[in-house]
């Protein structure tokens, strides 16, 4: 039976994989790693990087434990004297307006021998938005979740689009990808070990697909007023992960470890009052396309 | 009896004078004024300054009323078919860092003849802290509160230092001021007019009360690394508003028009994974005076 150590060690290992390969494609700079433990038990490897071409970037591990608390059984509808949390979370938020923002979470979470679920999602942010990009993106993503079921893709894609979604602009944070909670063998007809290897593959799918993103768009040259709007959408990428991640406003309001949760904002952000980008332009189509039901696969 | 069309009446006019007083201490620019009409009745006008010395503020008046929704109620704890609100709500964020940010909001809510009351306060945020400026500012605050009870400021104060709070961070906004809620005359000994009167004397405080910081500093110079500064203490803004703020919370949730709640959060903010500033600086200086129940007047 698979214990929850190895999902931890699956993960720590994920998170190592991940790291080299994003040293690789920056070229420039090596992560930073903080170790920290959490006083009721476990801890967690906070890496940061800083790079010409990865401006921010955070690969986030951790595996932590402690007695269930009332308002983390109350907001899952769950009862259990203890639980056990593990993940890896990645935001990276690239120099080139032309590169887009990325963010991947697996997570394993468990509060008793019954009670236990996998996570996890990977979406893409690009500040312009590529029709062909989008869609391959999709495509990669579609691939991984077909091998598990051909059910996962279209379920994941629309949980993405309802999930990655900030209400109050009615815009989509980006093109979307898949995002899935609280799979289980009760919810899911498959076992424990599918469901693993169903996750670990979405994690091996993130370097390959942020890689198709990152490689065609590096060496690109960028305008000072591609910049700006750059600026603008990361903004909107701060909107989202403060008001609407359940998972950032979860941690911050339950004492999680800040610097790491808000790992995911941006090195900078513009707001300005009312801004509409002028019709007909990259950026106006953009923002056109940040809706809901998008079938980026043909 | 004091009306509500009198007290909206009263806070619409307070609109007009604070925004003809900071376009004369701006001296560079002018308001912009989008009106807007809320479906279930009434509406607001949002005022947009973006001067050479306010980089971006907004002075917003709205007077809104409509069927009171379950989620409303609920969160209120109150009864009643249908509710109303008016008030007046400032954030200026100044462009020199050297000047601090301000936060200014009186309102009045009603959902019945008997259920009604006002809020507001002031708050002062300084990228850089000065104790002879934060007790002269909470000087003028406390002197507004004593017009009409000496109990109000010890009070007041104490509740803004609780209200203006980061608990992620654990860290105060900035140097706090006052935060007031649900008074009325069950609550407090005090007729309605005598509270409408108290709120009136706090909108006609903000003036007088930002014109002494924003003089004495806004022809000072300043350097890049106190810009740096600025933009990061401005993330901790964004992260306020966003995170915490009810006002901003409850208006993203429930579909207030986003532009005017979120004119809130400034022109450009920065983040830095934990980023601490070095001892013995102005500001760890000002890092180490973010904390609650600082009495600034001796």
């Amino acid at each position: 039976m698979l214990q929850k150590e190895d999902i931890a060690a699956a993960f720590r290992s994920l998170q190592d994989d991940i790291c080299r390969a994003l040293e690789q494609m920056d070229g420039t700079s090596l992560f930073h790693e903080d170790a920290w433990e959490m006083a009721t038990g476990g801890g967690g490897r906070t890496r940061i990087i800083q790079g010409e071409h990865i401006e921010k970037g955070g690969v986030n591990f951790s595996a932590v434990e402690g007695p269930a608390s009332e308002a983390l059984k109350k907001l899952l509808g769950e009862s259990g004297d203890r639980f056990f949390a593990t993940g890896v979370s990645i935001v990276l938020h690239p120099s080139s307006p032309l590169v887009p923002i990325i963010h991947m979470n697996v997570r394993y979470f468990e509060m008793s021998e019954k009670v236990w679920w996998f996570g996890g999602g990977i979406d893409l942010t690009p500040h312009y938005i590529d029709k062909d990009e989008a869609q391959n993106f999709h495509r990669q993503l579609k691939e991984t979740c077909d091998r598990t079921d051909s059910d996962y893709y279209p379920r994941f894609k629309k949980w993405a689009d309802d999930y990655f979604y900030l209400k109050h602009r009615q815009e989509t944070r980006g093109v979307g990808g898949i995002f899935f909670d609280r799979l289980n063998t009760d919810r899911e007809s498959k076992t424990k070990a599918e469901l693993f290897e169903f996750v670990m593959n979405v994690g091996r799918t993130f370097v390959p697909a942020y890689r198709a993103v990152f490689e065609s768009n590096v060496q690109r040259d960028w305008t000072d007023s591609e910049k700006q709007w750059q600026y603008y959408r990361r903004g909107r990428y701060v909107e989202f992960n403060l008001v609407w991640d359940r998972g950032t406003r979860f941690g911050l309001e339950t004492g999680g470890r800040t610097e790491s949760i808000l790992m995911s904002l941006p090195a900078q952000a513009r707001w300005q009052y009312d801004f509409q980008p002028e019709e007909g332009t990259p950026e106006a189509e953009t923002q056109n396309l940040l809706r809901k039901g998008i079938e980026w696969i043909g």
